[in-house]
């Protein structure tokens, strides 16, 4: 019992190395040897766990998609606003960009050439849930007359994408305050008026921390000098 | 004379084969002897002309990097409305990306790592021109109350980003059709209500085949069944 727990704990600081040396440097350029210098573990026990890159690759995706849903399926359990599920599951995914390296691995490795092809598609998962919620959302009449879920779902997905992806270069974009500004910027137009007042664009929950991220030194254009 | 210019077309093909291998294969997978075999040219010929692999990324995002200038040059003279600079900048950009191998490897290279942090901003160019039509636009009376420039910038670039990167995986993203459904989305929060019946949110030009794209097989999970 107790080895297993030290096999399971040595797998996830596995992960985690190669998570991190993923989002740095990409996958092609990682090698199995940096992986394991970084975990503090011998090749021959990254061996005995995985296979291969590819096979490693594979673990840090299931795990980042295995965090994806925990966070719809929380922001479901929470709100019956359609909506508000659909606020408060992208401040999760974000939140969990920002914070957890193995889901940010999950995104480099699903967006990049070459794995592009072969990877869990985090992508398609997320826009799946959200056209669900937003189809959910119209059948509630919480949609704004002339707004189709198709539209609004190519919208936010689009925009949550943008914000991984410039995100990993500077974390302005995955923090808390963009995406409430980004929310109050869509929720006048995306919800019923009738709705409007109810939804909360920086979350209906309170981060982690149990607070809202400070400010942080702003490097982007969009919002910096 | 007649030297220079072949010297100059093969340059040029070493190019679009060195975007087409970067897009495909990402950068640090493609070898020089890949690109040369694509281009249909000797390994001396190709270290004639680039003495490494960076120079010609270097090269791929330079050439990228122009066409974002032309684009939005081309938009700034067309228009006095500064919202319709920017849709028509947008349709540009991904018209560009559609049908440029070259603009499309210059955004691959800007948004991976290890690349990512020595590469030519792409990014960052489109985040301060969009920041600066935005601005504009306030002056110019063109926004809704309540609507930053700040705002309305990280939400644009954010979604544009988006699309550039689903977009390689599907081409729907990138389509004239689901941009034009994004501003058709926008405009009306963006605009100030005067402004808006003026807006061509499937741009203000037809695009290089005179027509809107075909509608293509949807198979992304927004708008796909």
């Amino acid at each position: 019992m107790v080895q297993q727990e030290r096999a399971e704990r040595t797998r996830q600081s596995l992960m985690r190395a190669a998570a991190e040396a993923f989002a740095e440097d990409g996958f092609v350029s990682t090698t199995l040897s940096t992986i394991s210098k970084r975990a503090g573990v011998s090749n021959g026990a990254l061996h005995f766990h995985f296979a291969n890159k590819h096979v490693l690759a594979q673990a840090v995706e299931a795990a980042a998609v295995a965090t994806l849903r925990r966070i719809t399926h929380d922001a479901e359990q929470r709100q019956d606003s359609a909506l508000q599920r659909l606020v408060d599951a992208t401040h999760g995914l974000l939140g969990s960009l920002e914070r957890d390296v193995v889901v940010r691995a999950g995104f480099e490795l699903t967006g990049t050439a070459p794995r592009r092809e072969q990877a869990a598609d985090l992508y398609r998962e997320w826009q799946r849930w959200t056209r669900r919620v937003l189809h959910t959302a119209q059948q509630q009449g919480e949609l704004a007359d002339g707004v189709s879920p198709a539209q609004a779902c190519a919208a936010v997905v689009a925009a949550t994408v943008g914000f991984e992806v410039l995100g990993a270069k500077d974390p302005t974009w995955v923090s808390r305050r963009t995406l409430g500004q980004y929310w109050e910027l869509m929720l006048p137009r995306l919800a019923a008026p009738e709705h409007l007042p109810a939804l909360a664009p920086h979350g209906s929950v309170p981060d982690r921390n149990g607070h809202h991220h400070p400010h942080r030194t702003n490097r982007s254009s969009c919002f910096g000098a």
